[in-house]
């Protein structure tokens, strides 16, 4: 007898949106469950969403409402994953709804939490996917040259203020012209960050208010295609007049550790060994990482993650994974130095990793003073 | 003896993102999981986030990184919380993670999913958040008023197209428009809804190609303030040109619908009573609601539902729930109507409930043909 395939269930509000867009084809709402038996899917939608995902999913996925399968919405995925599965054994990912859990278990299903992601295949990009990223990449590239075009072009003033005209340059007005760049290429940035002088200090600070010459200006830019649901994400830092010594040495630094994680970069490479290439490159030139008066300081961050239908997806490339990079993987490489008395440098490009290296899936120059 | 207060878990990518957010008055980052014991909160984040998060959250919540509470980043959610909390006993959502509520409960802990949300006090604003949202949906008007503007001047062509000029008026470009409207009020809307003829017979399509004279255009903004975090909700349907006599009269249903819930809305009504009025006009007028081959078709949708830090949030307004509304609940009236061989209308508006009625968050006209 051929042992069954086990029942995958798959819950957009878990963490399995882009799981569901990629086995569906289509953007699921929320919310929605999809149940995978083998190669055949059922998405569970309201009655609203119905029309829409049955004329937008893939064929091998069927679309029903709670009432086609004899419940309703008010009794909620409970009943509808019990109208739907016959089986006893089922497979979820362990972000799944513990509630829910409960509720099936108490109707004598048997959950089991897969050990390896659900849809291991996100995680090696096929051509078409990787055209996506690298179209969002390029409108991050547009997006950064604008930004740095406006920064370059700002007056110093005597206060040390960058002004246009009158104006005082500041971080919002550029995040704007971000947003703009972006918007023309059907493309959406959320949480772009702008960050000068202190406020680089910290990696995910958006930066707020007057920018300055003379420090660091972390741009971080990502990027979801409106059209595809692919992301980019691209960091660059700059300072606009001459930089001090210190901040020109730790910027060639974090240049170096950049070249160096993306020296390591083939497949077969391990994830961990790419950020130990970048750490190593830092360490060598007297950056350490360490906690002074219970902050943080260095390189205070992982060197990179994948990039697809979510900002962040695996592989992480990091200390704490130990995990074999392969062909079609799409990862970041964003080595970073943060210290509060003089801010942050990071460096940022989005790659596809190749048999022998890895290839740029678009380029941006690489220049601290502006 | 005083019974002890429970130690409640959040966890921001188990839906609690926007409760981490009101309670600690900060975005959190993710993941990020904080640990309420009464007033007193432990919020834990990466080391990366810890300065940022130290800076911006309220007092009576400490931020830690896990290696400062002797555990690591790589030990997972299970063992910050292990090292934190002493007790036995926590409550968490039902969306909680089942992987980390099995780890807890190998480790000896006892879980309870709370009955009622974790924070409860989101769904009545202060005066602060109503000013919030109030914003937010002054900004959706901006772009409403833009993309009927743009779609007002338009040309019809004698093939029925919308043009301006020689270019062909599509859901792409006044998307474009309603999108820099929002921009320039620091709000970001990233699935506006630009839906004509068939497309807007789907409550969720969002629109696509060139908009045509004579059909119903579904106009759906709902911006998210980048500064505070609260969104906004608002909906008109227009058509270019004059509109066929049944679209007209579908036209005139949702809009009695929709008065006729508004007037049903006040603290102590029931949330299905309001809903049953939008209904019960639409079936007074000959609108029905039912499933023809395999379609749904009607008033497909609940009446309306909460908004504020998320742009779904309760109280819904639904013939599912009923629950007593109360004064400064924040919720859309939103009714609709869709047949796939007409289109939809769909009328909406966001109010604040108030001791003897509502109060209209921002004011937007409400005319079919334009």
């Amino acid at each position: 007898m051929k042992k069954a395939a086990p029942v995958h269930i798959l819950i957009s509000s878990a963490g399995n949106a882009a799981d569901i867009r990629y086995l569906c084809g289509a953007e699921p709402p929320e919310p929605a469950v999809l149940i995978l038996n083998g190669a055949r899917g059922t998405l569970i939608v309201s009655e609203m969403e119905y029309s829409r995902m049955r004329r937008t999913v893939k064929r091998s996925i069927a679309v029903v409402h709670p009432e086609l399968i004899g419940s309703s919405w008010k009794k909620g995925p409970a009943d509808w994953i019990k109208k739907t599965v016959t089986g006893k054994k089922l497979t979820v990912a362990s972000g799944f709804p513990f509630g829910l859990a409960e509720k099936l278990k108490r109707a004598g299903r048997k959950l089991e939490i897969s050990e390896t992601p659900l849809c291991p295949q996100r995680e090696r990009k096929t051509a078409d996917e990787i055209s996506a990223v690298k179209k969002a990449q390029r409108a991050a590239v547009a997006a950064m040259n604008a930004a740095i075009q406006q920064i370059a072009s700002s007056q110093i003033g005597k206060d040390g203020l960058l002004r246009c005209g009158r104006t005082v340059l500041t971080s919002e007005m550029v995040r704007a012209t971000i947003c703009r760049t972006l918007l023309d290429r059907d493309c959406v940035a959320t949480e772009t960050i702008v960050a000068c002088g202190p406020h680089s200090a910290d990696p995910h600070e958006r930066g707020a208010g007057p920018l300055r010459a003379g420090q660091p200006i972390v741009l971080d830019i990502f990027p979801r295609s409106t059209a595809t649901g692919y992301w980019g994400d691209l960091t660059r830092t700059v300072c606009r007049g001459p930089a001090p010594a210190e901040l020109k040495k730790m910027y060639n630094t974090v240049k170096a550790a950049h070249a160096a994680a993306l020296s390591a970069v083939k497949a077969g490479a391990w994830t961990d060994a790419v950020h130990k290439a970048a750490a190593d490159e830092m360490e060598k030139r007297g950056y350490k990482t360490k906690t002074i008066d219970g902050v943080p300081q260095g390189f205070i961050h992982g060197t990179g993650h994948g990039v697809g239908l979510e900002i962040h997806e695996a592989p992480r490339v990091s200390s704490a994974v130990h995990k074999k990079l392969r062909a079609g993987n799409i990862i970041t490489i964003e080595p970073g130095l943060y210290y509060p008395h003089i801010g942050g440098i990071r460096i940022e490009d989005t790659i596809a990793v190749t048999k022998d290296g890895h290839q740029m899936l678009a380029s941006c120059p690489k220049k601290l003073e502006i």
